[in-house]
């Protein structure tokens, strides 16, 4: 498939990575179609990878995932531009984490409205899937990391048909299908939110990212 | 034990039930101290269980457990009385969820602040511990119930002795040691606080409010 990953941090980097590992094509999306850390990725992924600016990367993929700092994630998509975005699964992995006060950061939207449910809002014609922002991204793409691959991750989003599909892909990056809850519409987008500031507590507590929670009952 | 618990609702209910098989004495406070809860508590618990307002709970306790409605906690502590209170610890397991605009709730304090740390904001002289908040209370009290008693709980304030105190308890409820993280001072309880629409969320996708989350790593 050909996907756009937008943002070109450490998570849009692993993403695309795991995404041509498994067979895909990836075109990384930027603010400026000369970013250096998006070379750098292309250089690595000769092959099946190129980049260019936002609107570029939306207009390649078949699929969007939104790998930018949350707090400008709307911006970016905008930049990326409603016509290259309308009809499209947006699998949206950021979180409105705000460092502008110091740390621990605060959340930009939080209780009442979330990141997910801003970018559905901005741009209605899409289809903006929640998943994978609970956790370090290297876990995302590995879950196989720790305890056999066998703990919890979460889609939610208003259209069946496009968790279907997010499921899928998350299948194919090693999730256990009975480890994927559907938490229901984008609203639910509000709760793996809100989850950070405890993440952030947990991993301050033990110094380590790489762990994830198992619902266990 | 002499141990107040402020709140007759099911979680105060809980609480003092366990601590009195654990061979305690409860004062359960409420805002009148002929309240029918509580009255009924004491005729389950008659050997170990008395009532009163929050200032005789308070008084009479030398731990104070507050399962208060978290949007009403403060007031409730208020009517407690600083005297009551000063020089003890508060196990604070309430959530500040607001029904007030439907379902699901809001949190009426998060983000930048918490309800564990304006309780210890607003009676500066006691030593405020939260605790057991990210779970139903059946499970406070019995986390054996699932999973082998194998799943994680959480402890933060800012005073050394009271977490150990609050640990001390928690074991005798059937915790395990390992599973007890200590996320560090007070303005930790935002993230357990903010975990509370995930935990709405999951229980609304699973019908199943026995469960908890146990941290992989």
């Amino acid at each position: 498939m050909k996907i756009a990953v937008l943002g070109t941090g450490n998570v849009g980097d692993t993403i695309g990575s795991k995404l041509i590992a498994l067979g895909h094509t990836v075109m990384m999306g930027s603010r400026t179609a000369d970013n250096e850390k998006a070379k750098a990725f292309v250089d690595r992924h000769v092959e099946k990878a190129t980049a260019g600016n936002f609107a570029d990367a939306a207009s390649y993929g078949e699929i969007i995932f939104n790998c930018t700092a949350g707090v400008g994630s709307i911006e970016a998509l905008k930049l990326a531009g409603e016509k290259n975005l309308n009809g499209k699964v947006i699998i949206d992995i950021a979180n409105p984490l705000d460092f502008s006060k110091g740390m621990p950061p605060s959340l930009a939207i939080s209780n009442t409205n979330s990141l997910g449910e801003e970018i559905q809002k901005t741009f209605p014609q899409t289809k903006v899937v929640k998943a994978l922002n609970t956790m370090w991204c290297g876990l995302m793409v590995n879950p196989t990391m720790i305890n056999g691959g066998d703990h919890s991750t979460f889609v939610s989003g208003n259209d069946t048909a496009a968790k279907e599909k997010v499921k899928e892909i998350l299948k194919s990056f090693g999730w256990l299908d009975k480890n994927i809850l559907d938490l229901g519409d984008i609203t639910k987008a509000r709760g793996t939110e809100m989850y950070l500031p405890l993440w952030l507590s947990i991993y301050g507590a033990t110094n380590n990212g790489a762990f994830n929670f198992k619902i266990v009952s």
